[in-house]
């Protein structure tokens, strides 16, 4: 039982953290897998301007998982949950047949009518992102090649523990400065890729304008790298350097038609959607 | 985005239908699997005399799924949605690393302060269930014991395409007539204790007046099997024989403590919690 403010209209989000697909035990201390399943489910209601008012957490856990692994998860779920002031509200549990799987439900809310959609980008708009992109797939790619030991998740919070841009978001709801948002959760050409679709427009992106975490040479990362949890959004306006404390980055721009390409050296080729598809390559 | 009616609040369920647990392939068509799926959610907003208002489906497929099950599911799930004009909202998609993983999130709504909660009941209400129990669990028995071939999807609807009491639960809220209420999906034995936990109350049941499928000889079934999606609910008065065109039958009473005890052939004894753990056991 929730209590919308009045004159608002519920947001409902629900995303999976399955292990194997998004988290590795063996990779991802368990604080952080409960952080980033959070995260994923806050994530989304922060590219529609959201603001989250109650999670729900459906767990399904191995027979033999050890009590210490889930208080361990619940720790970084609930640390997460508490900088933004969120009950957890409720959720289901089950005996997993396989490994750790969860589902995270967040309901959000907005005023009637301004929350921010993926289908509102128009041609001439400003393609924007907060934040740098990239980063999280380097972590990963180290991930990938080596063990764990080299990969201290205290060293990489970006990674392990996001904080998604829950109060930028915001402000660009209630400025109305976002005619169209979707977090970067698969990768920039991917998202990019569905605001697109949804919007039914195409779209050009400099690659030299695009903040790459690490420098230039990691630009393949910030383009198809997922798990930044960073948004990606149009804009009518050109915006300052920061919203709400995060800086964002004009990248390219809305155009007519379907093709989104990229602009490299003053050379255009096509964006293929190569987002990050987590550990299925 | 959903808009709420003005001075409602927002109910959120969410359930796993994971096969293995909660589903074999091999035991239950893809049809059954959908249609059971957004049950279990209907079912827990009936319980609080609920509205559904949309659900929403995260659903994790293995690779070599054929797409002609994706679709019987989808089909068996859209189904029930079109019979409670219920919109399919959103949802999240993966890969399983194992079997099929479903979350069903039903996103509903009562009139504030209205919503029919587990812990409302006190000593001396009377206790009801809707429709019979054990129905489920006997043709569980059989699929258990034999092949699929015996249980043919089409002559036990109550088992594979249960109807969730909606209307039932939403006159017993509208009336004032459930003072607490749970549904039956673990077994009345450990739906009963949910209840009587969260109201700090024990109960009092009578044998004899368990409505129990196929006759008293399966009391058993009636008492610990699961996945009915009948109603069990506290009422402070007496009821018709009928709410909403469905069976209620008095089986019992609230006691003070917390002891539930079972009444059969005059002698009491205690009536452990001993649900339906699905394929667990």
């Amino acid at each position: 039982m929730l209590r919308l403010p009045a004159g608002q209209e519920a947001l409902v989000t629900t995303d999976f953290s399955l292990e194997g697909v998004h988290f590795r035990r063996q990779w991802h201390p368990a604080e952080s897998v409960g952080h980033r399943c959070l995260a994923r489910g806050l994530s989304d209601i922060a590219a529609m301007g959201g603001i989250p008012l109650a999670a729900f957490l459906s767990l399904a856990l191995p027979e033999k998982l050890p009590q210490r692994w889930v208080d361990a998860f619940m720790r970084g779920f609930l640390s997460l949950a508490k900088k933004f002031s969120l009950p957890l509200a409720g959720g289901d549990t089950a005996q997993s047949p396989g490994g750790v799987l969860a589902d995270i439900v967040v309901l959000g809310s907005a005023p009637r009518g301004t929350a921010v959609l993926r289908s509102g980008a128009r041609p001439g708009d400003s393609l924007y992102v907060t934040g740098e992109l990239g980063g999280a797939a380097l972590v990963l790619e180290r991930l990938l090649r080596g063990s764990r030991k080299k990969v201290q998740a205290s060293r990489h919070p970006a990674y392990f523990f996001p904080v998604p841009r829950l109060a930028t978001g915001r402000m660009l709801r209630e400025r109305k400065l976002a005619a169209a948002m979707i977090d970067i959760s698969d990768g920039l050409s991917t998202d990019l890729r569905h605001l697109c679709e949804e919007s039914g427009v195409g779209a050009r992106v400099y690659a030299e304008q695009v903040p790459t975490a690490g420098g230039a040479a990691n630009l393949p990362f910030a383009l198809h790298g997922g798990e930044d949890y960073e948004l990606l959004f149009a804009a009518r306006q050109k915006l300052p350097a920061q919203v709400a404390g995060v800086p964002v980055t004009r990248i390219g721009e809305v155009t007519r038609g379907s093709k989104i390409v990229l602009v490299e050296g003053g050379k255009q080729r096509d964006l293929p959607a190569e987002g990050w598809e987590h550990f299925s390559r």
